[in-house]
């Protein structure tokens, strides 16, 4: 296949043991994986072997609940922070992106563009920032708050936040650090940009020591699909994960999204949207059914009712009958309100109940779900990516390491035969893998001499 | 050897491209060395196969300056960020230990905890935390502060930290996380323990997600030798780096500190005290003095008087004559008050120039400089080590990696061969290395039927 026809780009999700709500309780799964460094290296092998663009890790900054007895009943999804696992599994790796999910509410932007900044140069151009705001109470004890901040408060800290964050990253131009032993200048002080920040919300003046890294800076991804979310991935976002149910949503979605690029001076190639997908993969139809309910029948009740209250933003479900029509009448909160808008969404439209509901979202918590043999699921993800509703797609295992391994041995093979994904990797850079040009440095793009 | 024999402990301290202020200039260094991850890993490879107890990174969270001429003669000593450096590093060895220095200053107390309980597990066991309070202003303006914290204010703030701390990293007892896949529950809520603090300064409810680490928490470093570092030491150091410019200071400071540990119900086992050194190692005394007088001969003035005045708390030193007598009436400062005092007393009791001061503590900032013949420098250790002046030794190489791989080739092989260091790896974990006990769970310590 000519590498200049347009191919998928292809993110692999890891999360806990995987994606779907009793994963840990499939027979094949080893619950305590996910905090075992050994394990986290083998299931990245699967994916740069499969030639995947990224791994790519979520994240919360606390433990939920109590009560701890109904927590007690799930795997816990975060249990290594994901910046320090990737700088590890940088070292086992050569070429696969390495995007992990860092919170902006609660970690002085300082702290965080420093140590993307080392992720970077340890992985030599592989690191991917997922920015989130953190909407839950249970984050918000962690940092001495009662409760979280409110949504719009929390988007509005977040783009100076970016900003700041960018100014850091471009503290040194590329060719700052002269090493002159003679003249004794260990840097030229001309390219040296120190930021001097004075915004509503946050105060930093200084710079890193970090050399400018191989990518210039981290791939910026988002995953805010509200209103205030789109409004700062249009901004800022070069890689926008999504959660959509059917090609005509997510077409509604992309053509929406890249139309708010030129108003920040961005083309449409400079972002690309990646929505999540949960696949089933079988040798046959039924095979694939099996694996599907064979996970389905391990949700226990209780927690598939938590999973909606949590999206739906901590309302109580208990007082309602599970079986009965979806409540119409929940409060609307400061959490997360792309995925609460989806959810109800979902019930109204096909008239679910509770239970239908969280069955329908307990693979992965609101993403497309395929079931399927390799062919059937290559199709669909075919016509969504040739239909204008998707430059790709992030994959969330149900069960790790094997959801991902079926998609690996199984469905990639035949994106390949349809030359729809790489059969090697190109570049060295993630960058280079999604075909996002290396950020010019200000200050080198106004130096006349530099002819850039 | 027989094991039982008390042995050396010694940490190989990672600084720049070397902890001499010329060392960036010397002909064999390469400036850069410092952010690259393949130099990072040989340096490492030099250590781990000297049988080193530990690698041990320094840290600032600013950017020094300005004014930038001035900084731009110094090398950068921070390029990465410790904890992502040591992350990596974790994956290119299998025993040494990974030591960083993170200050508590600015990174709220959850996160440390958080990302020190994911390197424990990704090392398998080999992390420590070297807990220090951000003493500079150009550290405080990258956190929005125009100036650092008052001196007791830092310590205040570091005792309540330490405790919150250690509290996240008790989040689970050891045997939490009982995977019961049939009756559906992933831990022993009974074997969760959230932190509920409220403090005068910190204020943090929750649990980490991490199941407790391979050490139960990393070996606590202090290298505070103030009267407020020493009282925390006391209270909750495990490992003290210190800098002693002789034997009877040193065994002064060793006793005082290791007598205040009865009044904490610990005993003088459970705190190791290593001195810095700054080893010039030639296979004459004539080849260690050349390196000496190579270096010294490369420091440039300017960068000599900006060294002491940052030591002695950012006082200006530029209206004294460089080669008349050390001003006597420098004010008392916020800043680092151990270095501060000695070197006033160095300065006092060799009555030293401002230049002569600056050449004698260029090699290591304060510490002890020791330039011979593997012989003389094993004699001088072996002194130290065998009257109560040290634990052992952190190894402050002058150029990195040239005297690293001296200490490593000529030194190490001596002190072995007077059975006074390890000649291979006995324990896998830090704390096996140093003969520290792993902290017992408290939970477990109070439950009967564990009987531990």
């Amino acid at each position: 296949m000519s590498s200049s026809r347009r191919q998928m780009h292809l993110g692999a999700f890891f999360f806990g043991v995987g994606h779907h709500l009793a994963a840990w309780r499939h027979p094949d799964v080893d619950p305590g994986a996910a905090s075992s460094i050994e394990s986290l290296k083998a299931w990245t092998r699967i994916a740069e072997d499969a030639k995947f663009d990224a791994i790519f890790f979520a994240d919360n900054v606390g433990m939920p609940g109590p009560p701890d007895e109904v927590v007690a009943k799930n795997a816990l999804w975060y249990p290594l922070d994901p910046l320090i696992t990737l700088a590890a599994l940088s070292q086992s790796t050569t070429h696969i992106g390495l995007v992990a999910t860092v919170s902006s509410t609660y970690l002085p932007p300082y702290h965080l563009a420093r140590k993307y900044a080392a992720l970077d140069q340890v992985s030599q151009g592989r690191s991917g920032w997922n920015l989130v705001t953190s909407g839950s109470d249970f984050e918000a004890r962690s940092f001495g708050l009662d409760q979280q901040l409110a949504h719009a408060q929390r988007y509005a800290r977040a783009h100076e936040y970016v900003k700041i964050v960018k100014g850091l990253w471009d503290s040194w131009e590329d060719d700052a650090f002269i090493h002159d032993k003679e003249a004794n200048r260990f840097f030229d002080p001309a390219r040296l940009h120190r930021v001097a920040h004075q915004g509503e919300h946050y105060k930093v003046h200084g710079a890193l020591q970090t050399p400018r890294s191989p990518q210039g800076y981290p791939v910026l991804v988002q995953a805010g699909s509200s209103g205030d979310g789109q409004d700062l991935a249009a901004a800022t976002a070069e890689v926008v994960f999504t959660a959509q149910q059917s090609a005509e949503a997510a077409r509604a979605f992309y053509g929406g999204l890249k139309g708010r690029l030129p108003a920040h001076g961005r083309n449409a190639d400079q972002l690309k949207i990646l929505p999540g997908i949960s696949p089933f993969v079988g040798r046959s139809q039924q095979e694939a059914l099996e694996k599907f309910e064979q996970l389905q029948g391990l949700i226990d009740p209780v927690l598939g009712i938590g999973l909606l209250s949590t999206f739906l933003g901590n309302v109580d479900l208990r007082g309602y009958d599970i079986d009965g029509p979806f409540p119409q009448d929940l409060p609307v909160t400061e959490g997360w309100k792309s995925r609460q808008e989806l959810f109800e969404g979902m019930a109204r439209r096909e008239n679910l109940s509770i239970r239908q509901l969280y069955e329908k979202v307990a693979g992965a918590r609101g993403h497309w779900t395929l079931v399927g043999t390799a062919e059937s699921i290559a199709d669909q993800l075919e016509h969504w990516f040739s239909t204008g509703a998707a430059d790709g797609f992030n994959v969330l295992a149900p069960t790790l390491p094997h959801g991902l391994k079926d998609f690996a041995e199984l469905v990639i093979p035949e994106l390949q035969r349809r030359g729809l994904f790489r059969t090697a990797y190109e570049g060295r850079t993630l960058r280079e893998h999604l075909g996002l040009a290396r950020p010019v440095h200000p200050g080198a793009r106004h130096r006349p001499r530099a002819h850039r």
